[in-house]
């Protein structure tokens, strides 16, 4: 029996998506686990906010996300809920699990006053990769950074909980983790006190075998410039140039994401971070399989002549992606930093895909 | 017009199959091109040692080499010979591009007769990925060790050249080579000093891109390695183990490299290394297209019922590839060393490849 003492800490998950639903799987099987419950007491239910009331339905009553995720049952303690308050009613741990793009302010400010209020602490786990590029402040902020300085703006301590921004990332398909396939991932939490107890609730040693590390800037900036370089790849492709010419842009690209990181990210990035399923393992699946590379690829065979939105609607039936808009940030970024020269392969994936430079201006790159 | 003194350094290439040719192509434009002779003198011509007579009358006839790498014009000062004598004579550099197990106590005492023997230093350039283990003295010895030790043993200061060995290995397909499809790689020479020299002899900005490192034990290390990650997810493959289990699997293998060659290959391993062409963009390419990854995903698919030889007949039509090997001799090493729990993947590799190990056996190691 699961003992349900007032202390149990109670998790929710905001995003009934592929990967939200993939995610809710594995962490709603550790909540209900007793053994997982030894070391740390949760709630046995997990609160999962889904925007579509039909999706709602669908969930609790027949435990499955056909839409998203179909043919891959949902425990029954799962819970969905379409209206966010109630989901985050009391949490201590609030996993975001959609596009940054979707994060409103009305959510924050649910997530500000409806979370765990006699906490000090409330954990939030970003699976969200993405960044935000402001063009007047020339700042460039992680999503983790977003909600840090969202949430913890105005809190005086005392009074409400501190928020610590987490965040799990890998080489995590989710149609496969659907189907219970191993795979791993990276928890990057700032406060290694907490990381086990946020690892009980994802690691799981026969489908979702995760990793720690405290470098949340590292392992964020990973995330978001992999979809950088795939694009990079998905030009060689349209291009038909082989896997040499491919492994030498990823080979860049990695040079360039540890240098971005490092840069950009802090004292905090450490070189183990690029080892990380985060890092190396997700590059890799994401530039061999992942929709960028075929949106690029698509991109090239179109001349440059459709534009991504359309790309988008053609290739992916209107998936949106965030790889081209990430490119855009971040050579919007390099470029007000007067550092275009020192990242010239993230520049000229920009340069192809937004400014009609030619494909081959990638090979040119890889000369220098 | 290039320059003939008697002082220009004459290069030779023993090897006429697929890589071999694809190489010889390369460096035999880069030595008639006038261009790289400004800063080093060599003779134009490339002298070639290909072991079939009726494979080097038709090189030095037509300029191909039908057989082994069809389609792609082998340059005019290509000098073909089945004389491995000949072909040293006065050479002042020597690139080895065969495989280990054809390296005859024959052909290395060529080396020391026939090349310049009055140079102070006869470079010896491997583009072969291979090591013997000794059950007897349990050693391992790196192709690079060992021509080392067999070229410069009873070598009298004075008498006779210094051989310094060099490495050239990377992520280079040999037939996208052939189409002069852009590659990079990396050259690997102990001895700083010399490395310019050696790298206008490989390079060719827009089809061969050459990044120097003085860390030969790690490159080396890199390619013989990555064939046995490559059998861990071929293992995979065949299972029917998707794209997230496949990543797991390259990660731990690279973990498992970078340790390998940090624990034995000496001081002068660099983590640098990892990120260059013969580093994490070879282990890439090998495992997402190489040959070794067909076999052991049809390994997995006949149960473990064929052995590697008749594979390689049924899969690549016989084809002999390393990467079996490797396995072999790295997991004797690890045994006689009594550090088979340091390394569990490479040993898992070994063990359903040769002692009847369910391939789910990959997977236990993964969950540690």
């Amino acid at each position: 029996m699961i003992a349900l003492a007032s202390n149990n800490k109670r998790v929710c998950l905001l995003g009934g998506g592929s990967f939200g639903t993939a995610v809710a799987r594995i962490v709603a099987s550790n909540l209900s686990n007793s053994e997982s419950s030894r070391a740390h007491t949760f709630h046995p239910t997990l609160n999962l906010w889904v925007r579509r009331q039909s999706l709602v339905d669908e969930i609790n009553n027949t435990n499955e996300n056909s839409e998203y995720l179909p043919g891959c049952p949902i425990p029954s303690n799962v819970v969905a809920n379409s209206d966010v308050g109630t989901v985050l009613d009391g949490a201590d741990v609030v996993i975001v699990g959609i596009p940054h793009t979707y994060i409103t302010n009305e959510m924050l400010k649910a997530v500000k006053e409806r979370c765990n209020q006699s906490a000090d602490v409330v954990h939030v786990v970003s699976l969200v990769k993405g960044i935000y590029y402001d063009e007047d402040s020339k700042v460039l902020t992680r999503v983790s950074e977003f909600l840090d300085q969202s949430l913890n703006a105005g809190t005086t301590k005392g009074h409400s909980p501190k928020f610590v921004i987490s965040l799990v990332m890998g080489a995590n398909v989710y149609d496969q983790m659907g189907r219970d396939e191993f795979a791993e991932s990276t928890l990057a939490c700032p406060t290694p006190d907490d990381a086990p107890m946020l690892h009980s609730i994802f690691h799981d040693p026969d489908r979702f075998h995760i990793s720690l590390t405290p470098d949340v800037a590292g392992v964020e900036f990973c995330g978001i410039l992999k979809n950088v370089v795939a694009l990079g790849v998905g030009y060689a492709v349209g291009s038909e140039w082989g896997s040499n010419t491919q492994a030498a842009i990823i080979r860049r690209g990695l040079k360039e994401i540890v240098k971005f990181a490092k840069t950009y990210g802090g004292d905090m990035v450490e070189d183990e971070t690029f080892f990380e399923s985060a890092g190396v393992a997700d590059l890799m699946t994401t530039c061999f399989g992942g929709r960028g590379r075929r949106l690029a690829s698509a991109f090239v065979k179109h001349d440059g002549k459709l534009g991504w939105r359309e790309l988008e609607k053609e290739v992916l039936g209107g998936q949106q992606i965030p790889d081209w808009h990430n490119a855009q940030m971040v050579y919007k970024f390099l470029e007000a930093k007067g550092s275009t020269d020192s990242f010239p392969f993230f520049c000229a994936v920009y340069r192809v895909g937004f400014q009609n430079a030619d494909p081959s201006l990638i090979l040119e790159v890889l000369k220098i």
